[in-house]
């Protein structure tokens, strides 16, 4: 077994779906050449990314992610960092030439995503994004049937991405815990951060999103900042909902919110084709719901397919049928992905370029927003 | 149009459900040749059944049954009473050549139901038992997929009736509203008021029962009655729960009570075949459940059936797929199959006969759960 | 208990779930002081108009609505035709000063609504639109609670109807049967159809839509007209989505398509305020999902609540608790509330200057589609 | 941080649950003292079980499990082997003073289980049964309301464990995967592997179980042993429903089998008590059911809880709210808790006599289906 050394730069919620990711794939995925080692975590903040760095049994720690990137014992570059720090750190470890593995979205912006992608393609570098939800294994077969034209021509593609967590004026904005609400940092609210997901999904499965018309709302105007102290304006959309076409021909409407009362995550997605209708929900995700037309008339219905046997993707890994796996095994299965990459020369979608088209919907819904017009892509 | 007239004995609840079913039944079967006429209606208290009378707009009244039954322009008899003069009004009516339309249960006992039996077959009246559930379309087109052989051989049947509208000591016993919870008048609790309707779907759709061990519960020992108007032992069966075994050799396991919090009419039945299963459920009753072993492996999964289209049973007499009816639908469809039996000389079924089944099943129950021992039905 | 006559004109569903309403209504509202009679009901083929009036027991026909209006012994018109009938019939209606119940939508445009209100306004008589969803038990108990403040700020509105039966192109258009396929008749296609309900029901309960951003599809662009017996364009919008404002703040999204494939008729809608969240679908249509946060925060969850007891709207006239009505009973109560609105001197709404209301949004909807551009309505 | 060294006997689906406890419980949960070492694994073919302890990083590897249970370097044993020999290893392993964590069922039957405590109770070493189910953490929600009130005075304890994967008799018996259908080495069927689990809970959330009365079949009478290569009599119980009361009063129905078509693991449970009424499904194991009594007459409903918020048993330790956990997850928390136990002297339930009490109850369960008649535990 080769290993694979891992540099992660972030140490927060991803930092903990990544190493956990690492941890395990190779208890589970047998099959593996390599094996990551959790060689290094970066963090400004000698003393916190210390505590991580024991709890989760990285080997050493750094302070500055360009010493870590500099490093010679370090083969891959995972970043974990807020959504303003990611082009310039995958750049440069584009440019020392590590394997790159970055959270989502891939950057602030198209021209920021641009530059990566330049930077990796130039350099050669195994590159990833982590859109983990297209490796649910219910998203993976909604993907198979897709491709397999168990659905015919398509009509309609419609998700949501609401949650509720920030309808308080009290929540503040800003610092490692909230930087998601500070614009500087994220770049955009919910957009980037939930609506990205949805998009990435939708194109894998639907294709290319060509235009929109999207409208946004921040519902609280200002919120404490955790670094100045102050009451700050709210950069950031706190919802945000667009129309739009496939390139496909098929219709598409989104929406995402942290003001859907009684949401704590609830992504959800339905196409509707001609011969059959697909629908999943990140709150009971080992279930796919497909309705198929080529049943018999009178029996027709929506079934609820548990996405738990061993001939469902990914799932001959875990259990027996019937029991659940969860959130976390798709970074697990992002992970034994990344490396079957690695050990057969594919590339790893969804790539940056991959990513970069989401990038560019999204930005097309921010700018349809503020400018109340349909945008192309 | 032939009129039927019609003779309804009792004005309570099922009076209504009843009624509402004589004179719908023709706007929506246009097919029947007969339409049902609402001659008169018969209760004790002469006041209180005018009102009835003139809201359901029945021709007249009577305050004593026999007079009713003596009637030359009566058709149809209707018994909605209590169950303790369901044998003896019958009975009456049979000897008087009247079709009888009767409330279930059958009777108190088998030995009341033997004697029904014997009078309307000697008499060769024309007999019913109003087991509505039966005429679902949900449940119906069960039957239907269990006859064509869609489930194969038969390995489980289960069936629920649960409710929790007596759980306070505070509601007294006894009287026109509440003589369900007073022995004398209904016979049996749960298991002649709720487990019957179960035994009689499970019967239809599952063949005969042949042994069962039962329990039951009496939760509250005490209710004020309304006609002594004291503290009074309650004698009916709160709750009970029987395990049994059909004579195509699967196993059973019915349960009833009205302590379940949460649970207002919770009628469900699933049945488990070699090649599928259906399961239903009153509280949604326009859908029927179905998995298809015979669907590809990894799309195999339970269809939800929204029985609404109109090539399942009943339907195209309603309205629109999508568009649900209701509980007294049920009704409706047996007055019209009541008619069309008259019509075509065909039984309508449940006849007093199969009726009986379901009364014996009951009495073996209540043997068991007193004896604490298996009986054979 | 006083006669009121009705005369009804058009006798396609629509008359079908009138005439039942007018006569159930008072075998379940007894409090009324008013019976409707089914006096005549009027159509252009004489014979299937005689064999709809003796199915239903209407007294009498007519072939020329102009006659109908000129009877004195109508009371009341009901007027069921095809959209673009709807304003000629009413104005004329109005000025023989009957009082209306018209079919929704009000009209093709709000050029004809604005006719048709000063019509009977002018006329001073009785005018009502039937957009029977507000009717459900269920939709009217969230309609109580949006005005008892249990919600609170409202965030966010999001209304469906979905269906699936003109996805084959050998569904032709045009006749009795398919008008609403014909923009000649229908005016639009989901938009007047499906989405003008979902629209009465979210001003209902919202308020007013201020502005919106919209995009139609038809994706058969051809289908025989049963009426030319050849190949037409159809005109139609076979599918319609929208986002807009409210005037309190809130951000809505609305959807309507017929080629939702498992879908057949797929009203929901949902709301989302500070306090609370309220969800209904009309698949299961006495259900009301809501979510209040003032529950203790361990056990805050969305609650399942069947909307079938004594003390829900409308269902004390009705069964017991568990025993679910249908989706014909939204007529039975609309025509109730007529009732007592003539009995009151209460205005029943939606009256037609209530529907007006939706008449512009779908104005603006359709506008925006084919400006692609936003709309103030 | 102090290594507690795991010797693992038996490497099926058990040991693979189980070693996955061991390594992922110090990422989780970073508050304990002790870190697993997986030490040795023991099995009786050194090939494969190499194979396993290379997947699973186990330090060295056993054939005799003796040889094992004699090493100092060992200071728990986890007995993960078929039932049959549970006893013997477990009394060897107390006598060696080893801390013993035992697999369900405790034993094949009541008298090995007494032994086994009398073993471990001598020996005053540290015990507990993998009962996982108790650490779902919506099971454990249901445990804490009914420790504090919440459902008042129960009257109802119902529960099921349905799957379906023996129907065809093409399934062997016998042998390393199927040991669970040959009854020399399991001891019983769905008995001993599902109700198990099922009685555990009921006994732990509603007290103890006082009398059943029973019934057992085998569907398919003859299966090939794996192990002769012949047909040989099926010995298990291929389904088993029993009907019991508690201590407390309440009634209980259990049921389990492996021929209920469509299911996997389903696994429910649902009480019913005075004041409120709890359900769970291991299908969507992150769903607690709860209605409340208490709510507003209006609106109560059975509310739908979503747990993952980090108010929530465990999980404080896992992600963000509505990101849900899996199966593998209640292993962990056991492990948790058995170190928590170790360190703070507390015992760690269920402990070998915990467990003893649901043999019992499958003991007379046993017998009551065999002789047809009511057994007190």
């Amino acid at each position: 077994m080769k290993p694979l050394n891992i540099g992660l730069i972030g140490y927060g919620f991803m930092g903990r779906t990544h190493s956990n990711g690492y941890k395990r794939v190779n208890d589970f995925f047998p099959e593996l050449e390599h094996r990551p080692v959790l060689k290094a975590v970066c963090g400004r903040n000698a003393e916190s990314v210390q505590a991580f760095a024991d709890q989760w049994q990285y080997e050493s720690i750094e302070t500055d992610w360009r010493k870590l990137i500099g490093r010679d014992d370090i083969d891959a570059v995972d970043i974990c960092t807020p959504n303003n720090s990611h082009a310039e750190i995958a750049i440069a470890a584009a440019q020392a030439g590590k394997m790159i593995l970055c959270e989502k979205p891939l950057a602030l912006n198209p021209a920021e995503g641009e530059k990566m992608i330049e930077a990796v393609e130039k350099a050669g570098v195994v590159n990833t994004v982590w859109y983990n939800y297209r490796r649910v294994p219910a998203v993976t077969m909604a993907k198979q049937l897709v491709d397999q034209g168990r659905l015919g021509r398509i009509f309609h593609y419609r998700a949501n991405f609401l949650q509720d967590w920030t309808i308080s004026e009290d929540v503040p904005q800003g610092g490692a815990a909230l930087w998601r609400l500070d614009v500087a940092a994220a770049g955009s609210g919910v957009t980037g951060d939930l609506l990205a997901h949805c998009i990435d999904t939708a194109i894998w499965l639907n294709g290319s999103i060509t235009n929109v018309s999207a409208m946004t709302e921040t519902f609280v105007k200002e919120r404490m900042h955790t670094e100045t102290g102050k009451m700050e304006p709210v950069g950031i959309d706190d919802a945000c909902a667009f129309l739009c076409r496939f390139e496909n021909g098929s219709l598409g409407l989104f929406e995402s919110t942290r003001y859907a009362r009684g949401h704590k995550a609830l992504y959800t997605f339905e196409i509707n084709g001609e011969k059959g209708s697909l629908r999943w929900d990140l709150h009971d995700l080992h279930r796919l719901e497909w309705f198929d037309h080529a049943d018999e008339g009178r029996l027709r219905g929506w079934r609820s397919i548990h996405v738990t046997d061993g001939e469902h993707p990914y799932m001959d890994k875990w259990w027996v049928p019937g029991l659940q796996i969860g959130y976390e095994h798709t970074f697990v299965h992002q992970v034994a992905d990344f490396l079957k990459g690695i050990e057969s020369g594919q590339k790893v979608h969804p790539t940056f370029r991959d990513a970069q088209e989401t990038q560019r919907v999204c930005d097309a819904v921010l700018t349809s927003a503020s400018e109340k017009s349909w945008q192309t892509v």
